[in-house]
């Protein structure tokens, strides 16, 4: 099988000038992206994007659209997801490509998809933007899927268009974003329904999708794109976002690449590929920084927590899909603690301001990024770093942490109020009360020392997981790297997805968890990928033959 | 790869008097369960059971113990599990074994022994039965995941006993009963410290398994059998089981075993292997039934519902087992409503006696083995059937079903209280509740209910999926079930393990869907099972090959 990662390092920066995918318009307060993908426009060239059909190149451009509507139009506060395809709104993952992809670049694919549409929820949930899906077409598997994740779903009712989820009848896979679960948690669809649904490949139209709760309602051609207006208009009002404030905008974090290293204003990742380690360094803040919501304004998107958070969101990204041997990254921070203290503390003052809403939301998003990253990280805490408040969510994002306890040269982290709510992981706690599940009542304590901890103070808190000394230090980092990189890699995936999100589920972490996990098993099965396999037959004249056993 | 259920069809009943790896003992209210595995007692004479680590025979008698001390030994209020084995308690499952299976019988090999583990739990929960793992040597993987299901560890302080779960340092998969799970989750151990400990092969001991949370307590061996008395005697005290109350015998269900049909009193299974389907039909009581406590004590292991369960539990296991190739499991019943819900009515009268109460919760077991059956479950509701109260639970427990609407043969189904609490899912809800996410209130107002509904009813209600008259009957469920067998097995299993536990998530719904599916994608992925995969390897001369492209 081909492995398109392997051709050339794939880049996730977009303009929407350059989109080749998507229209992104602005009206007022509804901006509209409509769907019109370029069926030569693919990421590579052995398949054609037809029907709109899409590959990660079409997701990303939408990644990209819904961050520029959140930080450069603050005034948009309802967007339109639509196509400009005629019949068609959107046929879903290409088939072909996914045939011609390695299980790797599928599972990478998926998650990378996921992670767009739990961006749209998480924008109506937060950012007072809604979504509506204006399903004006066929709107099969992945295309009902963006669907799903939008507030809500008006289905055009010219007797032909339908809602569909094919992939099992018709490929012998899963959808693989999300489908299921927000078909039965998010929609609530009746269970036995959804089972007749999942496994019918013409879909379910009309008057029947809207009783089944598949869609919200139907509108008959001639009124529907009224339909939809009202309805964004009806969406938008009820929006707090500012309608007369300018956004901000996003330039291109141009990192320097090299062979070996990739190198952006804050972050830092140096590649030793024979050991199959990363090293992933962020700078704090250097010198005074905005404290005024004006001075944040003015800053833009260079203001060091949007700037570094960007820029670590674009490094993890290309970590996942350029570098897949790379088996750990160790994370290391570099600064000054009572500066990323400081900056925290502008961030909490003016938490109810639109940019640095969108702001602390972006951050809290790319940490979940990081959680759901299937490579082991390993805090370094080391003497002149500066794991503190929104950094050292990275110290209990990683897997384990070492802090360097030597009298000789002081070492610190500290904590700030943005451990303390504002960056939830995907199970809806903070790090920290996933961190002290057994122990919830330590979290408040802990939270209310203003002071930084020493490494003994640090370990003796629980907030770091080893603190050795000076001569032990070189030793215990190194044998817990090799140690790690001599392990099964899958084992290694699957112990971490289980063992990162203790606590409570939520849709979101059933979507990562049970999921993702039964879809990336049903992926390497014969009877999806195998010669006979189903995803393999589609579109040939041969029919799938399955190895009818139940597992 | 030798497939152990091709050789002979497995059977799940035992009897203590014959039990080759276990010593069950009783001293007034503390029982004892001692783990004794006899080395050549294994399903398959190609492994040796050495170290007490164990296969599926090993874990059907634990199984059975923990249902005997259940229903004949109410006095029970504790349970010592230990081991008669010097220096060792349990070395978890046997790696060859697992080596030489398929992977439909590693996957169905674990999901059984989770439910063990879960019976473990529930019984806690549920019986006033406090579990005490006396740890009384090495103890690894599967024998620390059943450590794990009891209330309490305590380990002994040997300087060399230690708890650990060495599966993805030493094989390359994970922990398959619960053990990631259960450390973050139910024992609540730091995740950082978790991930060390799921990544050393020697595990942990002393104060340290201690002050990291994997186990209760330490004792020196001069003292452990005496501190384990204390605490099963602690235990023991706080429980509401009867002390002097008789118990009652479970017999053995014989059922009449041909080449296409499995027969017991109250439950038949037809197979039609050509077609991979099974009929499975479940007969409800016949003539007046037990009402008072007297006459349910009296009627014992013949008690219809405990009969019809005990029968069905024991179908379920052996067509999971025994029948691979069946994917279509057709639900029926036959017998009259009324009859089913006068003995709902005495069940719910009576649910405080030890024994209504240990009879409701195998029900409940029972109906959770189902919905964790990778089959289809298609109910079909015919004029003499008795869906209805607690049989009702098989069609909605079923991912379809379908009602006859014929205007000259009556066909009904009916609800009882049973339905509105007892029987929880894994989820922790009802699977009334489960079914009407969307419409909470509509559960209760279902419930008051006391009528049978008729199939117009029972549609409209939105109890059955679809009610076709007798002119469409024969072919919508023709084509209904003939559709499904086209369909990827691989792709069901996925799609029936999403849809059915819509809503919360539990301990219980994570070790069933996160954790199985990823241990299910790791159990078929070179890097453990291929030539030169870890589990392949251990045990051997070579060391694992691995592929370190992180997915």
């Amino acid at each position: 099988m081909e492995t398109p990662a392997a051709s050339r390092p794939l880049d996730f920066e977009r303009q929407p000038e350059t989109y080749r995918h998507w229209r992104l318009s602005f009206e007022g307060s509804v901006a509209t992206l409509a769907m019109d993908v370029q069926e030569d426009g693919g990421l590579q060239p052995d398949y054609r994007l037809k029907l709109n059909s899409y590959d990660l190149g079409v997701d990303i451009e939408l990644a990209d659209a819904l961050q520029r509507i959140r930080f450069e139009h603050p005034e948009t506060r309802a967007v339109v997801i639509t196509s400009l395809k005629e019949r068609v709104f959107c046929a879903g993952a290409n088939i072909f490509m996914l045939r011609g992809s390695t299980h790797a670049w599928k599972v990478n694919f998926c998650k990378y998809t996921n992670e767009t549409r739990l961006a749209i929820e998480d924008a109506s949930a937060h950012s007072g933007i809604r979504f509506i899906a204006a399903v004006n077409g066929i709107c099969a598997g992945g295309g009902y899927e963006l669907a799903l994740a939008c507030d809500e779903i008006l289905l055009v009712d010219d007797g032909n268009s339908a809602v569909s989820l094919p992939e099992t009848p018709l490929l012998g896979v899963l959808p693989g974003t999300g489908g299921l679960t927000r078909v039965v948690d998010k929609r609530k669809v009746r269970r036995d329904l959804a089972d007749f649904f999942g496994t019918i490949a013409e879909g379910v139209k009309g008057r029947r999708a809207v009783e089944w709760r598949l869609v919200d309602a139907v509108h008959p051609t001639s009124r529907f794109k009224e339909k939809v207006s009202e309805r964004a208009l009806e969406l938008a009002a009820a929006s707090d976002r500012p309608a007369s404030e300018p956004g901000i905008a996003l330039g291109p974090l141009a990192p320097n690449i090299s062979d070996d290293s990739l190198t952006y204003s804050a972050v830092q990742i140096e590649l030793d590929r024979a050991k199959r380690v990363a090293t992933l360094t962020v700078a704090g803040p250097a010198g005074p920084q905005p404290s005024s919501v004006a001075e944040i304004v003015a800053a833009g998107d260079q203001f060091w927590p949007l700037r570094a958070f960007r820029e670590l969101d674009d490094a993890l990204l290309r970590l996942r899909f350029n570098e897949p041997s790379i088996g750990t990254v160790v994370l290391k921070t570099r600064g000054v603690v009572r500066d990323v203290l400081a900056v925290d503390a502008a961030l909490m003052e003016h938490a109810d301001h639109w940019l640095v809403r969108e702001i602390v939301h972006h951050i809290k998003r790319t940490l979940k990024r990081l959680d759901l990253t299937s490579r082991s990280f390993f805090a370094l805490i080391e003497p002149g770093s500066c794991f503190a408040g929104t950094l050292f969510e990275l110290a209990i994002a990683a897997d384990r942490s070492y802090m360097l306890d030597d009298q000789e040269q002081p070492n610190a982290i500290a904590l700030s109020p943005m451990n303390g709510g504002p960056l939830k992981m995907s199970n809806g706690l903070t790090r920290l009360q996933t961190r002290f599940l057994a122990t919830p009542e330590l979290v408040d304590e802990l939270l209310s020392e203003t002071e930084p901890f020493d490494p003994a103070a640090a370990l003796d808190a629980g907030l770091v997981s080893f603190a050795p000394d000076e001569l032990d230090w070189d030793d215990e980092v190194r044998l817990a790297i090799e140690g790690r990189a001599a392990l099964s890699p899958d084992a290694l995936t699957g112990m971490e997805a289980n063992l990162r999100f203790a606590g409570p589920e939520t849709m979101e972490t059933k979507i990562f968890g049970r999921l993702t996990a039964w879809q990336n098993w049903i992926f390497i099965r014969p009877n999806a990928v195998g010669e006979k396999g189903a995803l393999t037959a589609y579109g040939s004249q041969s029919r799938p033959e399955f190895d009818f056993e139940r597992t």
